[in-house]
């Protein structure tokens, strides 16, 4: 494939990245928004607060990439060596920039209400030979460079602030620099069906694509995504790329969940918009996951109403309306559980549908009946209900999002079969 | 500092992570464990399913690591180079390993009781020029390779395959190569002080700290972790550091959740297993996240009943029993219904302390009187209450966990000072 002839580098600096402590988002959402624009990042490099080895990164990326953005190292900290470093790198000096102390007064002031110390004021310092980039979220400026047609972008480490950044200065710079073809994507979201045996019944549709098109798989916790991408030079890549994606959505019709690159429960919230209904949760073993992932689309309250995380039986009892000896007698992990939870969240919340989970997620707490994986969903609406019994054998963290993917999957299949 | 002697750079594959479609936590993780062994993780690289690329960047790393660990692209799809790529580059030819095969048809008959495809058979084959590294919970191998006295392992990029590998083989093998002097951290948690005031606090004690143990400053949603680290080739380092720790510990006494590298939820939950209590949350815009932070540690039914997700006002009223008066006169977003709400959760999930969160989230739902980032927060017990109002000015997911932190700060206080 041809992936625009604009390449990027990016390169994080800090200790915190290196040892673990951090984990690094930024780069991700930095390589989609140049996508957009038709920049292909393809190198990023992780480095640490070491004064050569930024320098050396600094050279060597320049030879493989036109535009450099780093972020991390901006800080009022000792620690933080990226600024001065810069000004050495690029042989300049260390001057006050008006603009940017104005800024740091302004939050201090104006935000904080706090008094200002003179370390805060260094922030408002860069070298004489870079184009401030202002920073309307935070102290630290940003700085543009140009060197032998190379551009180098320093931008903090705070996600919220470098994405402002991008957003409203670095993306539009790039823009008027450079022509590009936009890169695009079509993605669609499988589940159900692992990698190898989607690569199996797509392979005749994956050997004959045009070498422009490229095909990635996209596994993760028991979805699979795929993505077809090119460089859109003209219109009739654009139509291209269409009619191909059309064919591939025939081939796996039956194990798509959506034509998008959304996220299920994105794909449940407008199945639920559209139809005017609403949805409630009764979390066990996810404990307030599934809860947290419909919540975190924004509009979420148009449909769903609220959940209850019976973490203790006496909660599945009190609120949920579960029979004590359906726990005594089926236990807290059972089929018929999880349905009283189900039918107990419908009443309680007063919702069309309902998801409720029931399990064991680990390390700890694993019986010979009931081992650690074993997990009881239960979906439905006041006619029906569907369960399913899962054996994960992964890790708390994994086995919590696996079931969480599971039952809202188990949901969207319910709400399209039943209405 | 000296960071030990044995340098590794983490390379991981995959247009995935380049293109922002997912998020690298793998490496994060690899260098965590890395570290403790006295491997210091210097560089880390991604790069996409491009055979230049990855050629390159083996040549490159091993001239600056010891070590080249790799990740990424041994799927069964034709997307996945890397397993001929190596192949090549160690001049080897590709083989069936006996025992990967057998592992591959286990798990197919065994495990995921599937028809075994020729598609799936192909990840037993391996370059006869590595040691092959078992793959306990899937079906590719990892492979490790020598050349020039440098070490190459590969890996895939599934997070629980590589750990299990990473665990069982490829540690205790680099440990057998190398003899190095761990590397030790001590870390100790702050909330509710700016990185800038911290470091003008301590900038004394940073000043003098020896050559050989280095400081660090680690933001994150409105806490900062301190940091100190050094290579402890003897017990004398061990001492030295324990001391400087003890004295940092002092310093930022009043500001200080916990003198561990732990969360706040698992500090939390420290304090309520010690004490015998228990924990209960009602949460309107915080949607669940409150809940699945404390459910995510192993153990916390002991201490956490469970919760109530109130989205609709509704909800708030059937269950947590917030007066309709209430919600009419003061709105969903006062301090009455924050304090209303964590009265309720406290009697609806019988506990001896109570969260209780409500505000507006965004990037919709804001008004004049509420704009977006307003927030209140109430927690207890059955005598007292105490509440704060929030105004955050970030993006919804930054809001979330930004409620969330505080509001389990302001839990940690209460249980601290009313008991």
């Amino acid at each position: 494939m041809n992936r625009g002839t604009v390449l990027a580098t990016i390169i994080t600096i800090g200790d915190e990245l290196l040892i673990g402590q951090t984990i690094d988002t930024n780069s991700a959402w930095m390589a989609q928004e140049l996508n957009k624009i038709g920049i292909w990042v393809h190198r990023r490099i992780a480095i640490g607060d070491v004064w050569k080895d930024i320098w050396q990164s600094l050279d060597e990326e320049s030879k493989l990439s036109d535009i450099i953005l780093i972020t991390g190292g901006l800080g009022p900290t000792a620690d933080d060596i990226t600024k001065p470093l810069l000004c050495q790198y690029f042989d300049g000096k260390m001057v006050v920039n008006e603009e940017a102390e104005a800024n740091v007064r302004n939050i201090f002031e104006n935000i904080l209400k706090r008094p200002l110390i003179e370390r805060n004021l260094k922030q408002a310092e860069v070298p004489d030979v870079c184009t401030v980039i202002p920073n309307k979220r935070g102290t630290a400026p940003g700085m543009w460079f140009e060197k032998n047609g190379k551009y180098f972008v320093s931008m903090p480490g705070v996600p919220h602030e470098m994405k402002g950044m991008m957003h409203y200065s670095v993306l539009p710079m790039l823009q008027k620099k450079f022509t590009m073809a936009p890169i695009i994507h079509r993605t669609l979201l499988t589940a159900g069906i692992g990698e190898s045996f989607l690569a199996e019944r797509i392979q005749e549709f994956e050997k004959n694509l045009p070498s422009n098109i490229k095909l990635a798989y996209l596994p993760n916790y028991g979805m699979v995504k795929l993505r077809l991408t090119t460089a859109a030079y003209d219109s009739r890549t654009h139509i291209e790329l269409e009619a191909l994606f059309d064919i591939l959505k025939q081939q796996v019709a039956d194990v798509m969940v959506v034509d998008e690159d959304i996220s299920l429960q994105e794909a449940v919230g407008r199945l639920l918009t559209t139809r005017h209904q609403t949805l409630g949760t009764a979390e066990s073993c996810t404990g307030g996951y599934i809860a947290h992932l419909l919540t975190s689309i924004s509009g979420s309250s148009l449909y769903y109403k609220g959940g209850v995380v019976s973490y203790a039986n006496k909660v599945k009892e009190e609120i949920l309306s579960v029979e004590k000896e359906t726990l005594d007698d089926k236990g807290a992990v059972s089929e018929e559980t999880a349905i009283e939870m189900m039918k107990g969240a419908l009443q309680a919340l007063n919702t069309d549908y309902a998801i409720a989970t029931t399990g064991v997620m680990g390390p700890t707490g694993g019986t010979l009946s009931k081992p650690v994986g074993n997990v009881w969903v239960a979906v439905g609406n006041s006619e029906k209900v569907r369960t399913h019994e899962f054996h994960f054998r992964f890790d708390r963290q994994r086995n919590i999002e696996l079931t969480a993917n599971n039952a809202l999957n188990m949901l969207r299949k319910f709400i399209v079969e039943n209405s």
